[in-house]
């Protein structure tokens, strides 16, 4: 057996396969070095991919044929059910087996929560798993959850969010009591709905940092470590994010674009503007941790570049290496023992 | 009776009361030669600073004493009960006399949102108020609501929230079939929650210019004239889009103050960067309306300056002067015409 953690890597999935995951692949190795990758996908299309730089890694990089592919629009029932040679499964199969500390996939989501759940099953006391985000705040870096389809949450579902995303930022960026916050508006009059207020109550209880109520604008105030929403307000908040970066990004060079002295000055001024756009460049941010399942498994973005699937990679690794599952179970463990 | 149509602005409410909000009513006349202002509030504030030039508007400008100033913090149903006399409650009583064809504060949300109620009573058919948002998208404006306190809404309400935001774009925009977008998330598996699916249902039978789901990037993309939400979702989107535009302005003004040749090519690039800046200027999408009621009541927000509160003045005279009110008032009564 090899030393170190191994990734398991879909590299059939996402909108560019294996173009980009295997090139992302060999650089993780590369900034890597105590790390193994298991590449899972149809030989064919990886292998001519790898060229004689593959025999550098040695034994850290294995192939796994998977002869099927999950499509973006599979549905996940479909998926699950239809293709268990799906590069997807396969790599998932790897982490069930114990033989990968983790899979990553750019593939679709929807099957890829549907494949995970079914194959790793969920950690005692989760009733739903949950997908998180990382996002750059003024302060760092603030963790969102849930942006899976979990769009009806009861209180309950809410503190178990709390309770993975403070583990997964205790794992990741190891901080010793993260602070998690709970999504809410701030109407004086009527603070959120009762399944908000009722969450407030059990995260109070809960013997985590919680800091209480939190408003949109703090998750890039970075007033907390972890952001608790129910999936439904946490796509609309990254959804909204997304296309308010792209407006302005788009105002921006238009404005730099508007004129010959607009464009020198744009010129100019490309090396600061260069360095923002580095500074807030969502690749950094690439590889959202599905929380609550007994095994790591990381959903990359669909249309990641090679950097940002090799980000991906990068924090499967940190998160199994640094026992993310354990944490999760020992922590959801003692809560019912208190209640108990 | 003057000509034109009158605004009763409550001088008092705000972060800044009289200093803001005189000076904007002033160039608010200037910029609106039919238009007319009663300013009310304590005399004692607002008179100084009138100066020489209220005269030159003679009639068209008037001052209405009110004793009492609802403060920021007041709770609203003891802003409503217990100060009859504030500024806030004379502005709308003015329109619920017919006196003003609109009421505009940067007060108390939750208190002008309680008195408008209370005073100027709900349209047939509306059940409960909604507040509208304008933002800037990539093809001109963006109407979103609601933005209020609605944080537990029907699917009804939802549809009530459509037919206003349309309305509202009829007449502020004279857009003659404003497009309506129903907020929800992308996911395949699950798309929103029950509620969101059965406003969809009601909004595609509504007559209206329904264009179906959008997405949170929609509402920045300009994909429709007017997004629906509840005002859990909304207030969220809004607090979060104000987040991260202070972000990234701080991380943009950051690098450009990081190192002497930094300053130089930031200090080169200024006139772009300011046009930039005016571009999505907050203050141009000051003024949100409150909608649903018998009357035209906009709130500014707290801490407007005179720019900003002449532009809400100035969006109160537009939504008056093109019969918002009786526009949602028809579309209501034939929408119940069909039902019946």
């Amino acid at each position: 057996m090899p030393m170190g953690v191994t990734i398991a890597v879909d590299c059939m999935g996402g909108d560019h396969g294996p173009v980009v995951t295997v090139p992302a692949a060999l650089s993780f190795l590369r900034s890597h070095p105590d790390a193994n990758a298991i590449l899972v996908g149809r030989e064919e299309a990886i292998r001519p991919l790898l060229g004689a730089v593959a025999a550098d890694f040695g034994s850290r990089l294995r192939l796994q044929p998977a002869s099927e592919v999950v499509a973006m629009d599979d549905p996940p029932a479909i998926a699950m059910r239809t293709k268990k040679d799906s590069s997807m499964r396969v790599a998932i199969d790897l982490v069930k087996a114990g033989t990968a500390d983790a899979a990553v996939s750019a593939g679709n989501t929807g099957a890829l929560m549907a494949i995970s759940r079914f194959v790793l099953k969920t950690l005692a006391g989760i009733d739903r798993p949950a997908i998180a985000t990382i996002l750059p705040s003024m302060k760092g870096h603030t963790y969102m959850l849930d942006l899976g389809a979990n769009v009806d949450c009861s209180a309950e579902h809410l503190l178990q969010f709390g309770i993975m995303g403070a583990m997964l930022v205790a794992a990741i960026e190891h901080k010793d009591r993260p602070s998690v916050g709970l999504l809410n508006i701030g109407e004086e009059a009527i603070k959120g709905n009762d399944v908000v207020k009722e969450a407030g109550e059990l995260l109070r209880g809960s013997g985590l940092n919680f800091h209480g109520n939190v408003e949109g604008n703090d998750i890039y105030e970075g007033t907390v470590d972890v952001v608790v929403c129910d999936g439904f307000v946490g796509n609309v908040a990254l959804k909204t994010s997304e296309g308010l970066a792209q407006m302005l990004g788009a105002f921006l060079k238009e404005e730099f674009g508007r004129s010959l002295p607009a464009k020198l000055m744009g010129l100019i001024a490309l090396p600061v503007l260069k360095r923002f756009k580095r500074r807030v460049d969502h690749r950094l941010y690439n590889g959202a941790p599905l929380l609550g399942l007994r095994g790591v498994v990381l959903k990359s973005h669909g249309s990641a570049d090679a950097l940002a699937f090799a980000n991906a990679l990068s924090r499967a690794a940190e998160a199994a290496s640094n026992r993310l599952i354990e944490r999760i179970s020992e922590r959801m463990a003692s809560m019912n023992e208190v209640k108990a």
